[in-house]
């Protein structure tokens, strides 16, 4: 069985035994636990955005860092690779905890969800549960919890506070851009399970998206990570499944362009909106937007047991130049 | 002297200390071998198909994945990096033993042919013998070998049977996928050899393939990943060389499109032949095929001593893509 | 703090542990300090080149060797990412520090110049100084320094001759090429210092650059290297600064080709001078060479006060290609 909080905090150790070059702070709260500051008044990185996308995945992916072409634009780019695909993901990425109370409010992602079996169905869905002392779990917030908070966290995941470790990125922190984009392979297969795909038949997958230019407002950050992922991103998985007709059908209405906002912003106007247009179309009420859109621009599914290979979607560097104001 | 089979077998640890993560299963036989299992009942993955690589290559050589664009169709590469090619390809990575015993049949590559010198005639020419007390065997194949086989390759090996590895890798598994396209430097080094160059004259070596989709069918299999060689595999090679005129000339009749074979089936039709039409043409046996055709799509040479460049070849991506049967 | 020469002599460590692969021979002079040889005698090669090229940055920097593509020539570029690009370019990278003394004359860059403070004034500027009890210092040269030199550089660093290490890295090795190229983001930073910006507001920067085929003349050598950098680099910087205005201004001003010389070279003929024309123009006196020339080809600068992107200057790949005498 796959630990992912055992080998999350493997990296977390690496993280903390360089903190200086990592431009990382750790502080022990109150109650115990390990708090990690990599982008509210820490200064965070690259390499940063890197390592703690691997926790995320609970150390059973590998993100690396490469230079990529957008039609011509370069920018960096998040590449990442999971020989375990649903459980990195699924069982540990996801942004699936909620943390909600004593007036706070982040959500939560990485391997102490594991723990806490966050949320319930989808652990059931996957049959996965993790057993550990310790936990992991990384908040998207510039604000610390409160100590009541982190008490609570502890209790669902059933370990010590003493054992639990909080890392903390805000959403327009370098580290949060990074986080965001290595979200590629999960928000892709969030997507394929949503249409009908047991996640259990992809056996590996890999995708990429680029670390698009940071901002300092939130809506807009939110606006640039989200479109570098719906109009730029691509996932790939390796499938193991009896049926290449209900394969395609999947697959077919697995990228974002073939939700239904999407093709009818089509119809409306030349070009596809960007996320912050959606995001104010919705009048800023996440919960609004069709959640079909959330899904990488391009999703490829190769069958392993037939060996039939199934495309949809396509990049939009329009929407990317527009979103950054480019030439 | 570089010691491949001790170099690798650090690498032989490094997947047994987290055979979890990189999905392999190992045992120990009856003689008290270990085999390691990286695609027949265990899973495998990217990362396995990287570090079985640089096993191959006697863990004188980088591999790193990374996704490249072949006309707009992105798949992930191997891309190989070495500062002894001709240690680390010929003298260990080269599937050059053929072991045939007991009803038992697979080719072996990795470091320990240097070991058994197999071809010994190779080892000579490169002047390259390894001494171990133990020894690291890369087979590809579906089955395991029996006892019996396991003690003759330690004989031939001059090692106890305690202290041999092999590795198991199925023709059609993602880490044999990776294997293969990963021989893309030995590939074109060992033309290169067949043409004339002393090996040793090459002092560093790059080059790239795609991993191309899996296929369950061992033809087929076998069909996309040398074309992922064959036609959009490159290689690049710095030598130090005295005759650039016969350099020139040698580097001309390097790639695979150099080939009598591929330039008459040019002729023919439209289109290149894809490994799999060559492979029927060829009444399904290997042997019966022009062995020039076994080269990269691209060969580059880059002589130190004189500063020329010269390249040969192109990728052609259609054969891929109808490999492939993509749009 | 960050403690470059500490930082950087983790990587010696690492590269003489592993001294065979690297291809590198390490001598203890008379007086007790380390010289290792990558290139002279020794053979180096593309990891040592990436090593070297960390310690350089002090540590502080990641290099990654991947290949791609310049208008369909592919070659292998170096990729470096920093967190902290001031600290690893200005006060350890850029070669700050002319040894001339006893008849001996190289150009030193790395960690030790932070010790020694070469030159005073920009470690005034930049605010940082590294004390340590050892230190690591790279020359770009074919000679070791007499002992009497080698002396000197540790009474300069403060330090005991036996903790001093010289790397030895001639211009036309590859492990040379390697390094040089790696300097894309350094060269890019101090052009924007010389242009008034204050490189402590930037935050994070990463750049690649082609590694161009091998040339055993000196001055082709440096021609091609310095063509890697001109016209075929590109450099990123994300900054914190709180005039757009005048941030646009400088990174109009920040490419090479931004440079008077290369203007009026383009005034007179059609395309871009290859560096080797420009310094047989310059007589071949480095010294006389318009210095705003040494920029990258594409400077990218991401304001994260604003969100705001400023990109100037564009590849040529035909001085790479006539440089190079490709097709």
């Amino acid at each position: 069985m796959l630990k992912v909080n055992e080998k999350a905090y493997q990296l977390v150790n690496i993280l903390l035994d360089d903190a200086e070059n990592y431009g990382v702070f750790a502080e022990e709260t109150k109650s115990g636990a390990t708090l990690i500051d990599v982008g509210i008044k820490a200064q965070g990185g690259f390499l940063t955005g890197k390592i703690i996308t691997e926790i995320c995945l609970g150390g059973y992916g590998k993100v690396d860092v490469f230079p990529a072409s957008y039609d011509g634009f370069v920018l960096p780019s998040v590449f990442v690779q999971t020989d375990h695909p649903t459980i990195a993901t699924l069982g540990s990425q996801f942004a699936g905890w909620h943390i909600k109370a004593e007036g706070y409010s982040a959500i939560g992602s990485g391997p102490a969800r594991a723990l806490a079996l966050k949320p319930k169905a989808l652990y059931e869905e996957i049959q996965y549960k993790d057993h550990a002392d310790l936990g992991v779990l990384v908040l998207e917030t510039s604000k610390a919890p409160p100590d009541k908070v982190i008490q609570q966290i502890s209790e669902k995941c059933n370990i010590k506070t003493s054992r639990l470790t909080i890392i903390l990125v805000p959403t327009s922190s370098l580290a949060g851009f990074i986080q965001v984009s290595g979200r590629i392979v999960e928000t892709g297969l969030h997507k394929l399970r949503k249409l009908g795909l047991d996640p259990r038949v992809v056996e590996y997958a890999w995708g990429y998206a680029p670390i698009v230019p940071l901002h300092p407002k939130f809506d807009e950050a939110m606006g640039r990570t989200n479109d570098a992922i719906l109009y730029t991103g691509m996932a790939h998985y390796i499938v193991s499944y009896d049926n290449d007709k209900e394969l395609e059908r999947i697959v077919n209405m697995a990228p974002s362009s073939a939700s239904k906002w999407m093709q009818e912003a089509r119809k409306l106007k030349k070009n596809s909106p960007s996320f912050l247009e959606i995001l104010k179309e919705a009048e800023y009420d996440f919960y609004k937007i069709d959640p079909n859109m959330f899904a990488p621009a391009i999703v490829v599914v190769n069958n392993k047991k037939t060996g039939k290979i199934f495309q949809a979607g396509s990049f939009d560097f329009e929407v990317l130049k527009t979103s950054l104001k480019l030439g």
